[in-house]
């Protein structure tokens, strides 16, 4: 590892700060060095708020002269919210540029690189690049297919069961996994369950520290809901954090009372998306879910909307969890079709295994091939 | 790691080599060692031929007048097919005699070392016990409960679908892990399935090598068959090895013809067990498997019989593979009966996980609780 490395690894560590809480923004980090010494740092923060490269210059100021700025994304070259990076980083005296990652968003894409060249500023790209995408992700997802990044998360015994048959499920993994769960959650801008998971257990959907509070900063909720039967009283409602119900025109029009009482709810918002065949057509409401500038959307089931989603191949990285019990029978994570041959498996590449508490963790990318079928009903 | 635990090492790799194959015996390992070099060394290898001291001994020759013997098993002190090892370490001259684990089988229990104490010889007790116990596990089992340890096996998908909902399996797992449930099925020397599977199936159930070949040491396949519907021209009966049909004297009587055929056939047996409502008692099926010797059995399904082994609580450790996918629907592992709470779910201890090509298998021992309910129908 060079010392370019070094340093981008710390802007890489330093934009891990705000994951979760920057979309329709990526996560970005900046490090300021001069003569080999650290003068500024800063992160992306939030929509709205300066971005890395301003809060690391400001941080540096006169100390940018001359100096080498390492930012895990390139620049912005556009005026949105805040005025182009690449001007205040050419008018901060900076001589270098180090680049982790080229940005995809059009309005910058390689114009942020030329920008700083055109003045002449030494730009070196492609630093812990692999690292950077990783982080970006998320946004380039958004950015490239207008749909945010679909995470399964889903906690299984070994049996295969996600509850017993009753639907009890409290728990099926240990303390330490479940935990993990409530931090990954903050990663994620957005968190989806069907509405037979609101039916049969009512949940609160808030991420809590293992003391039992609920974070002042939540996911929003996203209700997958066709023919709206979301109670008007359902215990999220009473919870921190907005939700969005996502249902149908005749959904809507079916129940008007109902739809009244939830868009009379504080937090809450009922949007009507196209229906196929009286579901809800799941890429149309990613696509919603994009423009509306959801980066990653964290989708905890049920089995069948799960199913669904996996059969529109919108599912794009899974988290599961793996509890050593077993359950003589129960219910699966996943209610699709039928299946007569095991190629139509959906395979998961890139698989990490970790073992939390004495539950396992596996952490993977979808693979989907043109033999998997998954086409189930919701 | 002292000196003596060197040695039991050895001793212990060198008992390795007969797993599987040594029922009713156990496997022992003996080194004998004077002045600090290795001048025998020996293995039982089969019931019926010499025990591991004899062999070790029979090496060492002159060289075992004054020296140490390390065994991993406390020597047998009475005349079975063969003399007592006691009196040949006696007689062979040896000073001192280190022993890992003291023998649970009441004919020898304590009596080895006593005797060899007796006789004025130095003995050490316990080194390596732990890992010389969890070799010994599957005799001492048997000598205890007089039933085999019962280790069950499966590979299922991430969803928990060991095969579609057609009954296809081929494959679960990738060439590493079948690679690996071959070998595994060498280290025992009984391996069941359910008549289901071998109606559906109508598998080979026998091991064989990466190209094919089949071993021709085979462990005794097992068919619990209660109404005794085995196919008279089952593949498994055109393969090497013998066959144990277990059903109940109303199954036999029932099907008077088949019953003759099978029993006609080469290498078939058929054993008549008590039947408990019509279906074979697995508590006495596993008692006259135990009388016949057999240390342990690998239970390979179907997803009823397994069920029923842990609701039975014979099932002791379980062996399991899990690969990287997920199906939208299939056949799950167990089929008992059904559940109402996550606590009934038996829980697995001693969890080791190992990643085997992209797959991953587990091994642990199974630990029945209370809230456990696993009744299952077969």
């Amino acid at each position: 590892m060079g010392i370019d490395e070094w340093f981008m690894q710390m802007a890489l560590d330093i934009a891990r700060v705000s994951v979760g809480q920057t979309s329709p923004n990526p996560n970005v980090g900046a490090v300021v060095v001069k003569d080999g010494r650290v003068v500024g740092q800063g992160a992306h923060l939030y929509a709205g708020g300066p971005h890395a490269e301003v809060h690391a210059l400001r941080m540096a100021g006169e100390g940018a002269q001359g100096a080498t700025i390492y930012v895990t994304l390139e620049p912005c070259n556009h005026h949105g919210r805040t005025p182009p990076c690449t001007e205040a980083i050419i008018a901060a005296g900076i001589r270098r540029v180090v680049i982790a990652s080229v940005d995809h968003d059009p309005r910058t894409a390689h114009g942020g690189i030329s920008r700083l060249q055109d003045a002449g500023l030494d730009v070196t790209v492609g630093i812990l690049e692999e690292q950077a995408n990783r982080m970006n992700r998320v946004f380039f997802h958004r950015i490239d297919t207008g749909r945010p990044l679909v995470v399964y998360k889903a906690a299984t015994t070994l049996s295969g069961h996600v509850a017993a048959n009753s639907g009890h499920s409290r728990y099926v993994t240990g303390d330490a996994a479940r935990a993990d769960v409530q931090r990954m959650r903050l990663e994620h801008p957005s968190i989806a369950v069907g509405v037979q998971t609101v039916l049969a257990d009512d949940p609160r959907l808030t991420v809590r520290g293992e003391d039992g509070a609920a974070s002042e900063r939540q996911p929003v909720r996203v209700v997958f809901d066709s023919v709206l039967r979301t109670p008007t009283n359902a215990a999220m409602f009473r919870e921190p954090g907005q939700t969005l119900i996502l249902s149908t025109a005749e959904g809507v029009a079916s129940r008007p009372h109902e739809a009244d009482k939830l868009r009379a709810t504080a937090g809450v918002e009922v949007v009507a998306i196209t229906a196929t065949d009286g579901r809800i057509n799941l890429v149309e409401a990613m696509q919603f879910l994009g423009a509306r500038g959801f980066n990653s959307m964290l989708l905890e089931g049920g089995p069948t909307l799960a199913a669904s989603f996996f059969a529109e191949r919108l599912v794009d990285e899974v988290r599961m969890y793996v509890a050593p019990k077993l359950l003589a029978n129960g219910l699966p994570a996943l209610q699709g079709v039928e299946t007569s041959d095991m190629g139509q498996a959906i395979r998961l590449s890139n698989a990490v295994w970790q073992q939390i508490g004495e539950d396992l963790r596996l952490d993977a990318t979808v693979l989907y091939t043109d033999e998997a079928v998954f086409r189930g009903s919701r």
